[in-house]
């Protein structure tokens, strides 16, 4: 049984980052750097609990949405023979990307003598397949091959995994709310990499003492009789889930005002970032926001809360530079603008 | 046959770790840290030899807990069918984990033909199958491969290994005491890693004459005739696997008071150590060991006897600082709050 | 779907240097050095959608030109054999060259056992097959193993990939526009081989606000609604393409005179440029542009545009000079004699 | 043909420390130190061409002692069944461990397939099978991989070889002398691994001219007529040859005092030597000297002949302590106490 | 279509070290130092175009002379059966060596299995079987696995290539030209392979204005019309073919004298180059400048011409010495002596 | 065909070391050092090829000696079932150690399951099998695998190679004439091993300007025409030739006195060199020389000549000593005592 989401005490930026994530994937996934022993696995583990199961086309190992745009190989060719697509309800899953994987292993592979022989495609699905429409998370991501993580990003920014040998091809959706970590003392991430992480937030452990008696005391509550506490936290946990699903409706109803789009190329400008990205990034994360929040306007408050989360690890360090200061030069540039 | 773990002379500290997991797995294992030729190995087996017997499912070769709340697939399966787990009796064991083991060989593989072909799963179970319910024991545990430990650590802390591919999946339980050996003159193991481990202790060799010729004597008498040997010391082998036994029994009946957790987030706080795992290993631990003791409230002396051992190896030791010094400081910090 | 390649704000350096390989390939590819999140997959992949459809002998995994002068083995053999190529008309792609590819994955296998037993050659084609006639994308070309890149220039410079084993061959045309990155931060790229590109443009993100502010507000049209917007840019996009065509044709018809040569050849002399390769690619690169331009005559400007581009990657840098340096003396070079 | 153990010209302690390895095998084995051409190698061949047969299950590969304890997997099957284990003689061995073997080919390999098909265990001996009631000799052992030194000396401890794969299992007795060989000029080995070794020598080549002269004529009248030497040397061979298996039979009648014990522990206390083991090493090396010399009481001498042996390789050295230093400490120490 | 040989402007050593091993192959070879797109790879090309086929074995896949005093083992095999050897027409070929080829790869295997079970021995030949009697190019030989270097070098001095198993062999001849390039700046050779090179050019792309004008005028005249280009420059290239025919049946008839001899060597000791691989070299290579230049006496005028050819690669380059100054001191020594 | 050894100008004391290992292959191989160029392999080559041929056991693919005290294990199953082993002539071989072999090619494999299934042992047999009674040439044995080395010298020095797995066995005899080359500007050999070639001598190219010219005048002669060059040497081969098979037949009846195996000691223990294996090497091929020169008694100049060649590789260099400082020491040794 997993510890809910709402009686996580505290760490309140890592909850809205991967909530925002949630409501709009867009917004590109979001990187925990912290130290160790603060939960970041529970926390997304305890996310996907609360979330509402999502439909899938029935008996698809890629769990196509008989909704979308996109379908893998095996749901359009059945579509294509007048078939429809039956449904059914899966719970969301929080898929692991293991330290050392092969390629072979995340995207998939395919059996092109049992094409070539039976006529049908065999493909051997990766853990993109089980990541589509998932969280997929990465544990200390500044360890994994860079040749991994290079395929896991430009998958992460497709939406989509095909795998091709002569002339032969299969494709799936590989949509997923990509979550890493890393422990910025073990080793750094490339610039090019951490910037295609949508956002990224800084957890450290709780250091008021009550704070942490009541972590103590949820965690014993939850050990001696789990189904206990669950119900004590259900109607918490209701409410959230129903906050994400009424955002998720109407976020493409919140639109953007030149003024605002104006705002947030003022502050990236200001502080001096590299690349369209990260005006992309805030762009569609206080819009998520704003959809959180209930209101149809995006407001400089979104804007604020979403740049700290999407500027962070984008502003260039300088050395022997204090550690603190970007954050400082962030809030001075988002107090001149904003 | 086997030394028995009472007539061991001295090592306290790691003989009340040992014990302590042994109560209550959930403390998270035992790092033992010290010079060579002090007898750690020894120590487990002669700990598992001691201890009753386990109950398994008839034939399961991941020997599940019959009345556990995990169950492997097979045995799912099984129960699944209206078919009842058969029981038996198993000798609790010391599982090794060899330097330079593979992925595979660690969590098993997955035979996709064959579940293709034949309709049913096959498994081959890895060393984590081995170690369902038993030791696994890590010598030089700071040599093995970082991807090797890192899924070591996730599957205890998980309770549970599951093999997947191409939608097809395999899972049993994996609940292990973890215990492992360093030597820190051959290198360290990351902080990420250490923090891992629930308790830690440091062996060193006996420097008392008396103790050391007790070493030799009862060694002597044990090699000329181990019978002998065993049936001297069999009464002490059977209180002290009472004491276990009963303290496994009354685990849940020993309540935290608000106050005693007020005490421990104190001691972590001075102490200065990354994150809230301390807080719960040490609550925990102290819960054992008053179960052990055989009262029902945790006391200031149950907290200082445990901080010790969870607290030691998760102490920032600052670069020039002489070895001691994170010793003293702990003292002086539990001197000053208990 | 697709952003429209004339939608793209700025950066016009990377979209000419695109399409002057697009309209007379052995201009030798484009290497695009620059910060990350600058979109530069992206426009490769717009010009690609721009483009007219090839049209390719029918049933061929090479898209053999049927007109071409070199044909693959297969269609060759049908050709010997009184037959006549198929035709089909075909999308051209975009293939991406997968970092850690090994050499039989990019230009193919030949199944020797299969030829001598049924007595036909049996290929399994690479990324080189693929690759014929479409555009091949390297993504951070300094980070591939070296061998990698030497096969793919040399095939590159063949314009035809052979593979031999026991006398036994099978060739095919391997044809394609190479379009590299590199972000220069993340290491260097051998001089051997910076020079076997073509041409070369540093791309750097935008700094004007209202372009910036341009830039999200095209894309969150182009989020909001897709169709809506490809319908705005259609115009633009087949004026473009009209104008490719067009130069395309007549291509054959613009001349060198010598005066332009000589013009050529002192640019490259003043500019101490290593060998003659660069003053091919002025002289190709500079008709192409004339052809786009439409006019028959190769003009100071083609030689000044292209030039630019030709020399920026082969001039080389002194230690401690600071980088714009070689940007400014090239610039003088060019106004002295042009 | 192999030139005799009484005929090898000096390295007295090389000779003792072999010989009471073979009285008393649990005395741990000898590691000889020193520098090239000294004859190591030979003088082990040379020992197991002296021993008497050993008696062996007949026809049990891995030599089985039909009076022992344990017994293969194999030869207890028999015996459960009700059959006897035939007898026969073999002549020792000394098995060479070649640098770079592997895992597999150490401990042996175990046949799931055919285990799984056939319902009877195959399994393919290593390095330890051949080894059972053998020499093995490890030429060059600090530059053996680690993780293999770690499983050899591990099987050394445990004096038994199991491999299991799936709850399929193999074991048989792996009782070996191990005779390893370094030097030290060549690379260190670890501390946690020189303390493996029961004993430990220094030999050095000869500086007395006469015994080089006497080497030389020796060997000279092996090389021309070896079977004229071997018989010349017979009658030593032979009481050498009756005094170990003397003293393999008194061996269980020689006993320790409390008084011998203490004096044992009082010399490694004073070497400042870690951990419990060579206390252990001396008891037992003592003993065996004590029977070979033919008596019932472990004299002082005893403990200082065999006390060199058993700590020179376990004293810590000093940095910039002269080479010498350790070996004056060790007999002002021997002097004091015995 | 291939570029004409005799259209090459400039360059002249390094057409002549190609030419001058093309009429006596035990000059032993060319390397080719120099900075990129210099033609280097054209260059050889070219020379195998304008060359006469080759006579050869008809249907031998090493395409053996039928007039050698080496056979491959089934022409050999055929003419002891007393058939006779067909003949037929090749054309001669540049066969390239990839990097990172496999020594399997390069020599050639062997397949026993099938030769034990059909008594014929069945050879998979490798790239030194593509190269006998063509040219073999081994671009940026500096980069290549030092064994792979080593193998090939045997090959080229031996003529002859040997593999062997279980007491089966296959022989076939491997006389080739080796042709190899580097770039200095990418690396060294080790002096040991430089001295296996029979000859050393250095290549430096042309500075004349008017040279470099040609060079384009004459690349473009190609692109545009290849059949017209070649057409014009049939007449140069037949008398050169024409030359090197007649040099080579004339070589044999060329003497040295001992006068010449006695230069020879005492060029190369006032040049302080080791060995006497030197001397011979320019013994050969002087012959066959002599036979090209179609007199019978090999002149001073031969000697100096070959001597820097011979000579600089072999020179020890003191450190600190300026790059010229080998060039000068090779200079000052001939002009001495001749 | 081979340039005559005889004609082989200057080089006398490598010629020597070879000549001696023919004469007492015991002496143990020999060392060649120095710089490229300077014949080292042809001198091998043209030893073997006058050579008297050896008389083998027929069809013996280890070419046994029938006469041999060992012999392979075929031959020996042989004589066991009573037949007679037939003898055929067989050329003596130059068998060369490919740099990168592997153990399994060195030393040969068995074919186990082969073995069990049809009761009958198969050997794959090694490079160890193709030098058995030849000479084994390893070029550049500074640069081999540690882990060949070692198993190389083994067998050189058992004369003897066993293969065994799963108690099946077969061994052949592996006596060879090691002939090992470096050049120690390209690195060291470990002093361990150094010490397992029995001599070592160091070439340098001849600086006499007479002889160099003699040098190309042979080798001219040779290249016009081998067959006359070839009869104009076969007096000075023959005499070689018989010189060489008197002394091996004479050598046996060459005494070593108790002064003379005192010289030898005193030369050894003045030149400080470690170990006993250097008087053993001089032991023997003062005696080769002595058999050679045709007399009975080792004289002092026997002693000499060899000293140089046992001594120069087992000498410690020290730190910033001249290179020729141990040469000088050596003969101020070799005067004072002889």
């Amino acid at each position: 049984m997993i510890f809910p989401f709402t009686a996580i005490v505290g760490q309140e930026q890592m909850k809205l980052g991967l909530v925002l994530n949630v409501i709009d994937p867009t917004v590109g996934g979001l990187l925990v750097m912290g130290e160790k022993g603060t939960g970041k696995s529970t926390a997304v583990r305890a996310l996907a609990e609360l979330l509402p199961d999502i439909e899938v086309s029935a008996g698809c190992v890629f769990h196509c949405d008989p909704e979308g745009a996109t379908l893998c190989t095996s749901c359009t060719a059945k579509l294509a023979g007048h078939a429809t697509l039956g449904r059914e309800k899966k719970k969301m899953r929080v898929v692991e990307l293991p330290l050392g994987i092969t390629e072979d292993r995340l995207i998939g592979t395919l059996d092109i003598e049992h094409a070539l022989k039976h006529g049908e495609k065999r493909f051997d699905p990766g853990i993109l397949a089980d990541a589509n429409r998932n969280f997929l998370y990465v544990d200390e991501v500044n360890l994994l091959d860079d040749h991994i993580i290079d395929l896991l990003l430009d998958s992460a920014a497709m939406g989509n995994n095909v795998v091709e040998r002569e002339g032969v091809s299969f494709s799936h959706p590989a949509r997923f709310i990509l979550v890493g970590t890393m422990n910025p003392e073990e080793g750094d991430l490339r610039p090019q990499l951490l910037d295609r992480f949508g956002l990224c937030v800084r957890v450290d452990s709780i250091a008021d003492l009550d704070l942490r008696v009541e972590i103590l005391r949820r965690r014993s509550a939850f050990d001696l009789d789990p189904d206990d506490f669950l119900r004590a936290w259900a109607p918490e946990q209701q409410t959230l889930s129903d906050r994400i699903i009424a955002a998720r409706q109407s976020l493409r109803q919140v639109e953007w005002t030149d003024e605002i789009l104006r705002k947030v190329v003022e502050v990236t400008s200001a502080a001096q970032v590299d690349g369209h990205r990260p005006d992309i990034v805030i762009m569609r994360a206080a819009r998520a926001r704003a959809a959180l929040e209930g209101h149809r306007d995006i407001t400089a408050e979104d804007i604020r809360e979403t740049a700290h989360l999407a500027l962070s690890h984008r502003m260039r360090r300088l050395p022997f530079e204090e550690p603190g200061a970007g954050q400082r030069k962030l809030e001075s540039v988002l107090a001149n603008i904003l």
